[in-house]
C-alpha cells in the first residue's frame, strides 16, 4: 500500500467515533457490533470498552480471531483490519479511558470488575477506496 | 421483541443507504464489508449486488453463514441480523436492480456474468437500543 493510502486509512480511523467489532461465536457464526472507539494507535492497535459479563467478552476468550471495520458511506472508503482480540483489566488503562458518565455502564467506577477493555491488534488489512481494494500487511 | 421495537429495527434498515455484510473466510477469520443496500424486505431478506469474481462471492459459496449489520451512531441503535447468504443470478432480479451507472462495475450490462446478486435471509436478530440489547427470532 502506498504511503498516501496508508495515511488515508489512518485518517478514516481517526475521523470515526465508532468502530465495528467483528468476531466468530462458539457456533462458527459471524458477529458484528458497533463500539465507541476508545483509542487507536495507527492501524495496529485499537482499544474499546466492554463488559466482563458480555457475550463478546466470552466469545473473544474462546476465539480471539477478530476484525475491526471502519467506513465512510459518503466517500465509499472502507477499512477492514484483521487480527486478534484480547480482554484486559490493566488498571492504569482503565483509569486512562475513564470518564464520569461511564458510571451508567460500570456503577463501581474504574475498578468495577465488569469494566473490561478489549485490545485488538491488527496484522493484516484491506482498504477499499477509489472503487478498488487492496490487501496489505499492517507492519510493512 | 415488542411490536414497537420491531418497527424501530425495520426503520433503521429503511433509513440505511448501506449495510455491513459479515461472514467467515476459509481460514475461519471474520470478514466485514459495507455494501449499498439494494433491497430489504422487512427484517427477513436483504439483497445486495456483488461480483462473481469477488472474494465475498467465493467465500459465501463455501460457507453461507452470514450476518448483516445496521447502525446509527447518533441514536446508538445497532441491529445484527444472522442467517445465510447465497449467490443468485436471477435475470429478472438483475434487471430490476439495474441502473445505468452500474456499467462502471459490470461493463456488459444486466446480464454480465460478473454481475452477481447476494441474497441474505435472516433467522435470528439482536437489536441494541435504549442502552440494552435483545435477541429475537425474525419469524416470530
Amino acid at each position: 500500500m502506498t504511503e498516501e493510502k496508508r495515511r488515508r486509512a489512518e485518517a478514516l480511523i481517526q475521523a470515526s467515533k465508532t468502530c465495528i467489532f467483528v468476531n466468530v461465536d462458539e457456533n462458527g457464526k459471524p458477529q458484528a457490533k458497533a463500539f465507541l472507539k476508545t483509542q487507536a494507535m495507527g492501524l495496529k492497535e485499537i482499544w474499546i470498552c466492554t463488559n466482563t459479563s458480555s457475550k463478546r467478552a466470552a466469545q473473544v476468550k474462546k476465539n480471539p480471531e477478530a476484525a475491526m471495520y471502519f467506513y465512510n458511506e459518503d466517500t465509499f472508503e472502507g477499512l477492514m483490519l484483521s487480527g486478534k482480540a484480547e480482554i484486559i483489566y490493566d488498571d492504569a488503562k482503565r483509569k486512562e479511558f475513564w470518564w464520569d458518565s461511564m458510571t451508567i455502564y460500570y456503577p463501581l467506577g474504574p475498578t468495577d470488575p465488569d469494566y473490561a477493555l478489549l485490545r485488538f491488534t491488527a496484522t493484516r488489512g484491506n482498504f477499499y477506496c477509489d472503487l478498488g481494494n487492496e490487501d496489505f500487511d499492517v507492519d510493512e
